[in-house]
């Protein structure tokens, strides 16, 4: 076992994001870290909070200024946060009158959650333009397979037939509601931290909401009261991050199944090879997505155990989010990257999958006891006449014919391609949810 | 231990609710379910799916029908969900041939998720009831407090003086967040669900969803696509459950430390008594609010698992849901219930509080090297000088003018009422948002 | 939804337990509290820690004494844990001077954690039959399955050849180590909880040992220091649960699969019908497992959040345990009984077994491989040679035949039944750890 | 936020622990692989199941062979474990005819799972050091406070009085249990795993269990059953974490509540500093064991997601393992570290401990009523009347005087030294443990 999945050089490429990793790295959060005080300064020098020479000089020595991370580790081991070894640095960089003004007013909380927000950002971008490519794709593919029948399954028993251009469609599902939600994300998670010592930026009074709208504006994040208590940003963005994860591992699970060397409908990915069975074709890319599903949703548990942070600051609770929301962000990124590469390959076996409606035409079961209502037999009785010829030996329609007398075209009314319509008509519907939001 | 604090005749007065109960309860449950097998015939009989004669007494007929709940548990034994068991007694009790038309079409997930649909709607508009009272008491409190000085606390130490006012809309922050949520809640949660066998409703091509939008509008339902196998509305709603608990045990462990017999700066709720004990008042209420947030975020993680069905439907994962939503809705409903009582009871003590004030006058330190800075003096010596001031055995304020020649009026200086504007001005902030949105 | 799983009366025959459940009902909680100051009350007398005649009344006036649990509720919600009102309710009961003498050094905490020891021991006695009834039955079922051929899966591909009666030897495997860790666990789990107020028994010292060894003694307990905030044993006793929980979901989710009507290589259980589709058998007891592992595998993490109560007690945390770990007993207990079911009428379908092993011959790849490098080709040669003809359109041993110009008997070398002698004795070795523990 | 605290260089020395990281880096881990296939083939060359000569090469050839683990990345990516990749290097090393007996019978998990045993081992050497070690210094403290009295609190309230020592020695009864457990633990987790493809290691039949105890011994781990599909190995070491990290975060929470700054009874550890509070002194170490608690417990609930693998192996399960267990061994051995220097530091301010027993008199209200029970009061008199006493303005004893009639010397029965010699009974049973296992 590595350290972690997501850094260890023999797991990383299959588990973690190079994309997502890089804006959780450690040079990330220090830059981020940075362009808060120089831009903190900034607008402080703008509003005379600070004197404006100061902040120019602050401004411009801090610009492309770079701080290795490693140099501020033990600054983090005494204080619980890198923000006083960072500043002290950041002062002694910038040195003389101008120094005293650097952090004038915030505490190591507003420094730490702004510079998750600006990750959370570049992080949501990303994860953006990949949901929308998948969603794409899925649409694409459910559209091509939309006159594809295959066998239902339902609680793993073969149900009524579908396609599976709709199957896709519920695959895209969850995902579709996600992307309507981002704007609303956005908005909810997107927020600059400005509180000071204990949140109400006494130090700085009365200059407070001042100087967090107009560093809000200069960092493109939105203005609002401190919520160093209030973690309903972090929450937001795990549940949302949660909700994608379920959306993928639903994919994934239905592509494992679909993929089973004794049912073969459906192939994907690359297959991974066994150290010892030289026909092994597994799943690999699938069972990731899985697996990292299980990893987000177990992160999610940690977030909320943040949630409720002790009096104006709680040491213990907060850091779990530095913990759990990279790995939800990491799992999420890394199961969009496989979804679009299994999207992308997906290959119905057409052989297999009629081969399967052939074998099993008591799947139109439930047509047939709606054609037996219709023609005025009792509910109960269509169930036992239908459940009857469907347990016989013979063909289904043939036994069909002799248990009834009705004179029904049973081979007509049995067809499975009846599926095609309203499995399209529900594909469309749900497609149709990305224009209107 | 009890089989559930929830049910149990020793434990539900503190842990459960017996409104939110009441709307879980077996009857409401099933009463959900007949309602719609009602409002489907009625649908379908509008719209000629079903002869509109049977629709009429299929509609008479489960008028105010009662089916006693245990009636149906052998049923759910061997099926999995009372819904077989309920429509054959259904059938039953209609008669004749209009039984027959009785569930046309939908599958047993249609009942149980839009029953459950019904229920979260219902528990839903008391929350926000609760909400809404609730965060109307906490904005009283908190300005009623909005002048008197307290202690904040970070990491456990007294930091710079904040206002009880402030730390009450703190309190009322992810609540005012959760309260502005709930519209955008409300349409992603209560949808009706609607898909028949294996989500398309073949078995009425092409009826599907005109039948889809006319019951979601007897119900009072959003329409949509088959969601059976997206679980945003639950998750979603999950979520937003987890969101409220934490607020409120954010609210609660508070208390529980201003409370604490050697601080006992606060005081609310009706203290419990020791079985050995005499002096003993305990904070019962609040840590009931605690504890049944952590029921919540467990029952949440627990949902999670739900998420990711397989196939058409998935008798494994989703029966979780109906274990997990429950518990949180019983607990939140709880929780805001108690917490009702705590704010409307909180009473500081005042002589405690000045006490504090008076006996921590180190809390001044921040501000102290802020003036210090602002007449020139560079940070780190500032803190050298305010962190010797803050240790010495003298008050703080003569510590500062002996150690520091500048003229300075500490005294004015280290007021900590300073603290009331910037705190002021916060708290308005916060319950500002209730009025945007 | 309902209240809980496993109190409502339409699911509980499902998904609850009625043995287990009635040793966590209200009755039974308030006859141990009662039971447990009975005895306190004895050992005092015994010992003279009180007058041996109060003792003596105390006795007898609770011998048989039934209180009703729902006049205890108000006293909960008032004080957080049912005592103060038992109590107060015991010495009326028990009235003149001998009532003083009830409850005389113990604390809340005492009561309730012994009593729920008691419990834990009522659950574990039970569990523990069904556990060793369920291997005997696996056992059985295993050896008389030891010759039946199937195709083994690995990461859901078709691998090598096993035999039924080891992968029913592999559901026992994880059961077998949980039952030869009952000793042990019964050790540390089932111990009484005697402290006081804050631990030390410091109302009746010196004679608090004394006392907490002559009552553990009477209540078959273990004796040993108060452990009120060293929660191990609940902890070991959720660990064990969860233990049993996953080793039965592993067995439910294999059968699940084994009965898919695409694979259909193995039935059990009486399958459940569904609301539409005449033809479902579906697998709902199997399901129902894996339903209740999760429950408890998400309990068991609520249980982890009380094992670090703060100071003397917690009553925040400590409650959580009386929520979680019912659900855990219920749900093993339930998982316990459904698997017995399954157990005893699992039934292989031999025909679809053979026909999946001779439609996948690939299946002895790995023998061919082997074949080959003891033949003297080398392993990465060996492993083209046999994937290529594993993909060839041609029956595998003639491909083999062809592609290789060795003399190999194929025919006999891939020959399924190759896999029974090592099946057979890694299924053996799984029971023999039963014998030696 | 970083990647992941444990291996950010700005967290990581917070937040990790370098012995346990080394243990579990990826040389550590790639190392361990090779052991196996090395030891492997000397075990099967001595037993003829390989030519003894190719042993004899290939356990030469692998003798200190370093393989950077970034060349296996690509390998894993496409075969979702290292393995194959790690064996094509292993033969390409070896070469000639040796290398074909290389991995001869074995599968991935074999070596994956093997490879965690001997991390596993590593680390739980380590960690046993440091609880053994921990719980001398903890014995020490306690024996050296045994008469140092302090206040109990029990639900945030001033309960009775206790010890310091009595304190430290509750601290150290969840450790001792954990001590006690280990050789237990050993047992059931050091297994190796051997069984080839599918578990029956068919590859090398009929020599599977003699290679198994062989290799056993050579690698110093247990034989047994192949446990690939049972994992209860995983489960006893992940719940043995969680309860040391339990009982450490017990400890840690006690002494952050202790070191308020409105209590201050007890000190330890190095204060952090503030970014902006000059006075601060934040209990860093102490929030962290409390971190690291909740990461653990998080950790475990996705093991017990991994439980329940599928069929003859799971690819989606089985890697949660990897991900979820290196959590939880970090975590636990950085708390076991700042919990020694918390115990090595850990130092009573006995002015504001006695100032605290000054002011609290009630606490002594249990004593009184039992002082009044025992002279005869009824148990509510004697409630009524200490309750009374606790609450009027005049010193306890005093109003206790005045508001009973009998002859009681209240100064001397009041006094809180009482409760020295049941503490000190206590703490020493707690400790006796260690002896007696």
């Amino acid at each position: 076992m590595p350290v972690s999945l997501f850094t260890s050089s023999l797991f990383a490429p299959l588990y973690s994001d190079d994309e997502i990793a890089g804006r959780l790295a450690d040079d990330a959060l220090v830059a981020g870290m940075i362009r808060f005080e120089r831009m903190l300064a900034r607008v402080q020098g703008h509003l005379s909070v600070i004197p404006s020479g100061a902040a120019e000089v602050i401004d411009a020595r801090l610009d492309g200024l770079q701080v290795a991370p490693e140099t501020l580790g033990a600054g983090t081991a005494s204080a619980g946060v890198p923000v006083p070894a960072l500043v002290a640095r950041l002062r002694a960089e910038v040195g003389g009158d101008a120094a005293s003004w650097i952090h004038w007013g915030p505490t190591s909380q507003d420094v730490v959650d702004t510079a998750t927000m600006l990750q959370a950002r570049d992080c949501l971008e990303l994860l953006k333009g990949r949901l929308s490519r998948l969603l794409d794709t899925l649409e694409e593919q459910s559209q091509r397979h939309r006159e594809l029948v295959m066998a239902g399954r339902t609680r793993t028993q073969i149900s009524t037939p579908i396609t599976l251009g709709y199957r896709i469609a519920q695959w895209a599902h969850p995902l579709v509601d996600a992307e309507a939600a981002m704007p609303e994300l956005l908005r909810t998670v997107l927020r600059l931290q400005f509180g000071g010592a204990s949140g109400i930026s006494g130090a700085i009074a009365p200059d407070g909401s001042a100087v967090s709208g107009a560093l809000a504006r200069e960092l493109g994040l939105h203005d609002g009261p401190s919520w160093h208590l209030n973690r309903t940003p972090i929450l937001a963005l795990g549940a949302w991050l949660q909700q994608v994860s379920s959306g993928l591992a639903k994919m994934a699970g239905d592509l494992i199944l679909l993929g089973r060397s004794d049912i073969g409908e459906v192939r994907c990915g690359t297959g991974g090879g066994s150290s010892t069975m030289p026909q092994k074709s597994n799943p690999i890319q699938a069972e990731a997505i899985v697996t990292l599903e299980r990893i987000a949703a177990t992160a999610q548990s940690g977030l909320a155990a943040a949630a409720a942070p002790a009096e104006e600051r709680d040491g213990a609770r907060w850091p779990l989010e530095w913990m759990m929301l990279p790995q939800m962000l990491i799992a999420t990124g890394a199961a969009l990257r496989h979804a679009q590469a299994l999207a992308e390959t997906l290959t119905p076996d057409t052989a297999r999958l009629a081969a399967r409606l052939a074998a099993n035409p008591e799947m139109m079961a439930e047509t047939a006891s709606f054609v037996l209502a219709r023609a005025g037999v009792s509910r109960s009785e269509a169930k036992d006449l239908v459940a009857g010829a469907a347990a016989s030996a013979e063909p289904f329609a043939e036994a069909l014919t002799k248990a009834c007398s009705l004179d029904i075209d049973w081979t007509k009314e049995l067809d499975p391609a009846t599926a095609i319509a309203p499995a399209r008509e529900m594909a469309e519907r749900i497609f149709a949810k990305r224009m209107t939001g």
